[in-house]
C-alpha cells in the first residue's frame, strides 16, 4: 500500500536550494508554506549549510531521524549515488521529480530500469521520475512544485503534472477541490493501480479522477475500477486517443499510448466515466461534487428563454435523456403563478417577464412533483424590467433548499459566466451553475448513468 | 430591401410608458440612452401626455412627422386598430414586439395572417411579432428591450430574442461585438432572406451569424448563402435539431422545425459554418473576428506542458488538422533557445521552465518558418520559479506583433479563464485566448476550411 507517501512522518528534500529560480526551491517553499504541517521536513544540499532558515544536510545519511519519503530534485546525471544513499538510509519511498530519463531516449529508459531494480530489491517504492510530486490537502501537505489544489473530496492521479496544475485552476474556478493528488510521471514503479488501491480505502476520497496517457496492467486496472466504482465515481480523461495524440504522448512520458477504442469499451463496461474532452472532465467532477443521485430519470425543464430550452432539449435528446409529460395535477398547481400566455408543456417557457417569485414557485412545485426526478432551470438573465441579475438563481436555490436538496436541481444560466454576483452566490450556497446546454445535459446524463449503475440496471 | 429598419429617420414607439415594469418602457429607455442618436423618437400612449420628459401622442396619427418605423408593444387584443393607424400613417415598417400570436394557437396564426395581408397590400414590411426588436450598433440604435450588443463587425439574425441577449453576454466576455442585430420572432413577413440580402450589401457587416429554429424558402436562403459566403463568413446555430428540440421550438415560435440532416448537408455544401452547440457558435464568431486566413494548413505547436499538447493533438486529429514535420533548418535555429532535454519534435515540449523569452523566440521562429502556416502556443500557467501569470502570453503576442500578425497565432492557455491579467492584456492587444484544446482545434479547422473555400479547393 502506498498510503505512506501521503502521510509521511518525515520528508527529505534532496536538491533543496534558496535560489527561487530552481524547482528544489519551489518544492521546499510549498512544503514550508503550511506552518501547521505535522510532517517534519529535512533539507539536503551539497552546497548550502542553511536554506530559508533551516539547517541543510550534505547528504541524507547525515539526517538524525528516519526518513519516510525522499524527494529528489538533483540532475539526472548524479542521481545514482543519491539513490544509493536513500537505500542505505532505508527510506520508505522516493519521489523522483528530476526529468531526463525514459521520456528522452533509450539510455534514459535503461537508467530508470536500473534505479527501479535497485529500489525494488531494497523494498523502496518510487513515484516518478519526471513528475511534479504529490499532495495531501487533508493534512495540508504540498510535496510538489505546483500550487496546492483547493481542498475537497476529489482525489486525482495524473500522468501529466501540468495537466494537474491546470485542473487546479479549473477546480478553483468551480469551487471544487482535491483530497489527494499524485503525478506519477514516467511511473516506473508506483502506478495507477497502486494509488487506486489506496484511494479505495481512503475515507476522504469521495470521487476519483484520472488523467491517463498510457496504461500497463490493464486487466488489474479494470478490476480495481469495477470494485471501486460502486462506492466512488471514477472520472477518466485519456490523452493520446488518436495517432497524433499518441505520438505527442510518447515524446512526453516516453511510453507508448494505449489503444483508445479498447480502453473506451472496457472502461464503460467497468462503470467508469470516460470524458471526451477536458471540458467534460471538469463538468463531471463538478457534477459529482454537487448533486445527489436522482431516483429516476424524468426531467422537468422551466425557462424564461425559448431559445435556451430548445438548445437544451437538443442536447437532452443527444444524450438520450427523458423529458417528462406534465400531469394534470401539475398543470393545475402551476397555473396561479403563470400568465395566461404560458403553454403548460415541458420545457415550460414562462417568457421573459418571469421573476424571482415565479422561478421559486415553479421550481418548488417541480421539485415536489412525484413525476419529476430532475429539475433543469434555464435562465437568460433579463436586462430589463428592473430585474436583478441573480434573482432567478436565488429563486431556484431557495426552492432547492426548501425541499432539502433531495432531487438534482440543475441551474443552466446561458452564457452568464461574467456575472460575478452569481458566482459569489453559488459559492455561498455551496452549489454550482452550468453555462451551456451541453454541460447541463452532460451532467444529467452522468447522474442518470450513475443511478442505473448503482441500481444495477445497466452498466454504461 | 429592409435596410430602412436599421437606419430610421423617425421612430414611433406605440405602447410607451414610464412604468419600469413594462416592456414599452424598456424599449423607450434603450432608444433614449444614446444622446447622440440621429433618429428622432416619438412616443405613443393612450394614457400619458408626457413620458420621461417627452411629449406623448394619443395615436400615431397625431405625430406631425412622417414615421419610418413603428414599434408596437400594445397587447395583442387591441393590435388591429393600431395596425390600421400605422397603415393610414404610411409608415415604412412595423416591428411587432407584442407576443401572443402564432406561437400560442391557431387563432393567433390567423391574426398574424390578417395583419400580414393588410400590411402587404399597403406596402409595409413587418418584423416579428413575438420579438425583442432590432439594433444597429454603428449608429447607436437599440430599438429593442434587451441590452445593446457590444459594438463590432458581426451582424446577427436570431429567431430567439433571448438567445441574442445571451450571445451579447458571451460577446462582451470575448471582446467581440455586433454591427446589426435583428430578432425576427415569428417572422410573418421579414425573413432570414430579407435580412441576409441587406447584410450582404452592408459594409460594416464583416461576419454574419444566424440562430435559426425554422426555415422557409430554403432554396432562396441557400442561394443567398452561396453568394455571400465568399465575402463574409456565415456562422449558423440550429435550435431544434432533434425531435425533442423541435417540439420545444414549435411551442416557442409556433412553426415546425426544419429537418436537420438535410439542412446540415446543404449548409455545408453552400459553405456556411454550422455549429453543433452554443459554445462552438461563440468560438466561431471569435475566430473570424480575430484571425487572418492562413496561407496553408501546416501547424506548428509549442508548449510548456506535455499534457495539454497531447490533448490538443487528439483534437487536431479529430478535426483532421495537419501537424508539420520540423525542417532541419528550423531545428537548428531553435536550438540556442532551448535546454538540451527538449526533443525537437512537433508539438515542441519546452518543459515547465520555459519563460517569456523562450516563448517569444520560439513563437517568432515558428511564425517566420516557411513550413509553418499556423502556430499554436499552448501554455499551462506555471505557479513556480517566480514566473508571472501573463509572461508567456506576452511573449507570444510580442512575436505575433513583430511578424505583423500575418499568420494565425492561436494561444491555448489551458483552464486559465480566471487569470484577469490575461483577459486585460488580450483586450488591450486586440487579440483573444482559447482555454481548451477543443476550442483551439475547432478555431483552426474553421480557418483552414475558410482558406480552402476561398481558394476554391473544396467546399465544406
Amino acid at each position: 500500500m502506498v498510503s505512506f507517501f501521503f502521510f509521511p512522518r518525515t520528508i527529505a528534500v534532496i536538491g533543496a536550494t534558496s535560489n527561487p529560480k530552481k524547482f528544489g526551491n519551489a518544492v521546499t517553499i510549498n512544503i514550508l508554506r503550511n506552518k501547521y504541517l505535522q510532517s517534519e521536513l529535512f533539507l539536503v544540499s551539497h552546497k548550502s549549510q542553511e536554506i530559508m532558515g533551516l539547517k541543510s544536510y550534505k547528504s541524507i545519511l547525515e539526517i538524525p531521524e528516519d526518513i519516510d519519503i525522499a524527494i529528489i530534485l538533483v540532475p539526472a546525471r548524479v542521481i545514482d549515488q543519491i539513490i544509493d544513499q536513500c537505500i542505505e538510509k532505508k527510506v520508505k519511498g522516493i519521489i523522483i521529480i528530476t526529468a531526463g530519463f525514459g521520456e528522452i531516449n533509450e539510455e534514459g529508459k535503461k537508467k530508470e530500469y536500473k534505479i527501479n531494480a535497485k529500489c525494488k530489491k531494497a523494498g523502496i517504492r518510487i513515484m516518478g521520475p519526471n513528475c511534479v510530486g504529490i499532495q495531501n490537502l487533508d493534512i495540508g501537505l504540498n510535496a510538489s512544485f505546483i500550487q496546492a489544489a483547493p481542498p475537497g473530496y476529489i482525489s486525482m492521479i495524473s500522468q501529466s503534472g501540468s495537466f494537474g496544475c491546470a485542473s487546479f485552476y479549473a477546480m478553483e474556478r468551480e469551487y471544487i477541490g482535491c483530497s489527494k493528488f499524485a503525478n506519477i510521471g514516467n511511473n516506473i514503479d508506483v502506478s495507477f493501480n497502486d494509488i487506486l488501491e489506496f484511494f479505495y480505502s481512503d475515507q476522504n476520497t469521495q470521487i476519483i479522477s484520472i488523467y491517463m496517457e498510457t496504461l500497463e496492467n490493464g486487466r488489474e486496472f479494470l478490476n480495481y475500477i469495477k470494485k471501486i466504482v460502486f462506492e466512488k465515481p471514477i472520472v477518466v480523461l485519456k490523452g493520446g486517443k488518436t495517432s497524433l495524440g499518441m505520438k505527442a504522448a510518447s515524446s512526453h512520458t516516453g511510453s507508448l499510448a494505449t489503444n483508445y477504442k479498447m480502453l473506451k469499451t472496457s472502461l464503460k463496461q467497468a462503470g467508469a466515466v470516460l470524458c471526451e474532452n477536458s471540458n467534460d472532465f471538469i463538468t463531471a467532477l463538478k457534477t459529482f461534487s454537487y448533486f445527489p443521485i436522482p431516483k429516476g430519470e424524468r426531467i422537468g425543464v422551466l425557462t424564461n428563454s425559448g431559445g435556451s430550452s430548445v438548445l437544451f432539449s437538443d442536447k437532452a435528446e443527444e444524450f438520450n435523456l427523458k423529458l417528462t409529460e406534465f400531469s394534470e395535477e401539475f398543470k393545475e398547481s402551476i397555473s396561479p403563478y403563470l400568465i395566461p400566455l404560458v403553454k403548460k408543456v415541458n420545457p415550460l417557457d414562462m417568457i421573459g417577464g418571469a421573476d424571482e417569485i415565479t422561478y421559486y414557485n415553479i421550481t418548488k412545485i417541480m421539485l415536489e412533483d412525484p413525476n419529476i426526478d430532475i429539475v433543469v432551470a434555464c435562465v437568460v438573465i433579463p436586462p430589463f424590467l428592473e430585474m436583478k441579475s441573480d434573482e432567478h438563481y436565488r429563486g431556484i436555490i431557495r426552492a432547492w433548499n426548501d425541499t432539502e436538496r433531495e432531487k438534482p436541481l440543475i441551474p443552466l444560466m446561458m452564457f452568464a459566466e461574467e456575472f460575478k454576483v452569481l458566482r459569489e452566490l453559488s459559492r455561498r450556497e455551496k452549489t454550482t451553475i452550468f453555462f451551456s446546454p451541453h454541460d447541463a445535459a452532460f451532467a444529467i446524463k452522468l447522474l442518470c448513468d450513475r443511478m442505473k449503475l448503482i441500481n444495477g440496471l445497466e452498466r454504461f
